[in-house]
């Protein structure tokens, strides 16, 4: 094949390529709300054989992103908007035969670049407005970040509110006090079949990311709001219980080392088709 | 798999899936213009083994795009915008063992599951602005389209110009007289492997669209501006010829019922993972 | 002065100027939904000494609308998005002194060219996302617009739904056969003061258009939800009562011609400045 | 007057108002490069009787932007889009009189509600794209602000490119060692007329912002590039020579206390009018 790139469009040099490939460099500036939805209900957005933890601990996040490709670490400067993106999520944490993780049922991002890079791996994101709030010291109505410092975040999609969350915050801690329920992404690859020659791929994922390093921990009360959206399926969601609020920054690489931990048959992934719509 | 939905995100009823499933009726409100590459650069920018066709004949287009989902008839009544997208694409004409097509070398849309669908079927979408011009004839300045009204459209991506097209009209035709190169799409479907376990697949498709209506047909002088934007591969084209341009409108249906018209050794695409970033 | 623009930004040629001078021809694609508030709320809604008709009937309306500049006649084909807008409104018909016509209470729009023309006339806009139903009769699944046609539209800001209106088309009828209530806008000019040494600037003007022509008109059954987003003022109308949908095309030439009703004490005016916040 | 608000559009609580009434308290994260364009050029860009400073000295920014808002203190956390704005600045340093200050020719911003105060206030803001490099020192691929790092910044609009800055930083600066050519603005108050009753009303104001406060200055080699973009008046500035670059945070607060300096007759202004189109 002589045409190049990571991701379509493929072209002559691959410069058209959606995304730059991995390692990506990442960097996250977060809020996350811890929820209990209770064990029956996080099954239900659990893909099998995943099993919820406690009694069903889901979470919340919003955050800006900034990602660094290994392949071109000058981006930043020449084209800042091809690095940053923000995200929403709404998932659970997880376990697969005993092992923790977490997955993120619904993602929400700003950039084509990023959604695409997620149908590569398996993290199932659409387009979304996402806003948090921001912090300027320098802002003669603010201070710098610390107790009573209030931040919220929100996602939005075709012009409906999908999500809300919020932290008061009430002390600074170390990221080791941070509920980390393991640091493993559980991915599920969807590929849909394009024709009958070629089945449905549907996998379960399991996912290492490396260089972790974690800072700037606050804990708080926290706010959470979860909506009825169209084209969404959050109906069940709004009534969990938030019981938990973190903000922290967090940097770490992500490649494609994904394992491949479960595969269900084509047919069992088809059969949601028709009632899915 | 208890989770539904045509794609990602999969979800407990398939209502967050990011697109309903096909088949999807279509309808299109386009200008189309015509231009030559010669066949040495038409090669560069079609997978092989396509061949281009005449003197490399390839195909700006910019488009009001309509979709109704089989599934959902009233979607455009309940989630106008889950309807409606803007599509700009720059490809050539071509044939596999000697049957026509076309191949969409490069496709922006205005909305992700457009974007996500055309990941499904092997087109490959990115989102970007899309605009054309729109006429009221009930506006005091305007009148009905016909010889005399100049229309046009554009993409930018990443807040950069990347394509504008535009007709001159002249004459109204009959649909017969649009030249058609054959009816057939081929898709490049690329899947990037996610994990050292699951290789990359990348394969060449045919669709044939069916019901297939035209007509508002009209002919006229063409404008064409390619250009050299960051994150495409568009600077060999910048001096393409332009010969005709068409302003016509179009109906169609798009279903999974593609033809796998040639895979590639996974070794093959995957060499251009490292030179295309 | 040497810096030259209809608006600011003033600049050497003038071409930087929001938009360009009046007259502007104007084109419609229209949704308007009828309802009654009773006097009393919509009083409320009204700058006096505009009075209510009937018994307080408002209207809430979404379109595509054109704009041709008469100045730069060309501008649809040279630079299309500066003669498209979206425009969503929520508004009061009214008499002043017995005469009748219409107040725009809340409008949004999707250029920022219309709104900064909106603040030289007197129309309150804000920038919205404003979406409504296309139709494309060469689309498989759709036919042309007529009885049995269901149309919406809907009005989104800061990433929470606004308005939605709709209607199911149950005949076609004559272009007098649909109420106007007059063909007067009645404009709130309001330019608040930058400095102790100007007043508030605050009058009631009304604009009579010309070239008014309407066609493609269609009545049915209304759909109606006013919601109460964020910086809006919307609780009061959301159990306001649809009675009536039109679905119709207008074209009209709007210019600098207002005439001044009435000028408010900038004392009034500031009152409201404190209590606003 | 019963309806209330600081801007339009009133409404009976005042909550609709664009934006809130000032004091506004301004954090800014800046990026800020100088340039000479020669006095004659600068004078071309300025409003009679500002002179130009030096050789004509102008300046390109790009910053992203907080705004709290006295009269609601909770904002950012409530609804963090209303407090945020990205803006990109092309102005030129100029004396009144012999007092200095700075005048912004050209202003983009991210938000309505920005463009909206600046056209109660006299800076004449457009909406655009504004973008520039963010840095999250817990990315494994970044490190903190410093010498060797490269930041930019970008303006687009109507799709195109309006403005780049950059700055390579060679080193951390005490903020007094950053020019200030005075800390006053100049600004343009320009109210086309909407009547033939009511005159086009064109003042320069002078405002002193107040509780100004400047750190994490760093110096650094400069970039910069302006485009030729379709409605604006930049392309005799193409070629203009940066000489300086600076990237640091500031904060200040801005209210409605500006001064006149200079009132345009009526004539005047409206003589740019046909010849702006």
């Amino acid at each position: 094949m002589h045409l190049r790139g990571f991701t379509n469009p493929l072209s002559p040099t691959g410069s058209a390529s959606l995304v730059e490939p991995p390692p990506h460099h990442i960097g996250s500036d977060a809020i996350r709300v811890l929820f209990r939805a209770g064990a029956d209900l996080a099954r239900r957005y659990l893909p099998e054989p995943l099993e919820p933890v406690e009694d069903g601990v889901g979470f919340a996040f919003v955050a800006d992103m900034i990602k660094v490709s290994d392949s071109d670490p000058d981006q930043a400067f020449t084209s800042p908007r091809r690095t940053q993106y923000g995200e929403g999520i709404i998932g659970f944490y997880a376990t697969y035969r005993g092992e923790p993780g977490r997955f993120s049922t619904f993602i929400w991002v700003t950039e084509d670049w990023s959604m695409g890079f997620g149908n590569v791996m398996g993290w199932g994101k659409k387009i979304g407005e996402v806003r948090r709030t921001h912090i300027n010291p320098y802002n003669p109505a603010m201070g710098p970040i610390g107790p009573g410092t209030k931040l919220s975040g929100s996602v939005s999609r075709l012009g409906e509110r999908v999500l809300d969350v919020g932290i008061e915050i009430t002390e600074a801690i170390e990221a080791s006090q941070m509920p980390a329920y393991g640091n493993r992404g559980f991915l599920l690859s969807h590929q849909p079949s394009p024709s009958p020659a070629v089945p449905t791929r549907t996998s379960l994922l399991g996912l290492q990311l490396s260089n972790v390093r974690t800072g700037d921990v606050f804990r708080g009360t926290p706010h959470l709001t979860i909506h009825d959206a169209v084209n969404e399926d959050l109906a069940l969601l709004r009534d969990v219980e938030p019981f938990a609020a973190y903000a922290f920054k967090q940097g770490w690489t992500t490649d494609t080392v994904a394992q491949v931990l479960h595969d269900y048959p084509p047919e069992q992934a088809r059969q949601g088709v028709g009632e899915g719509a």
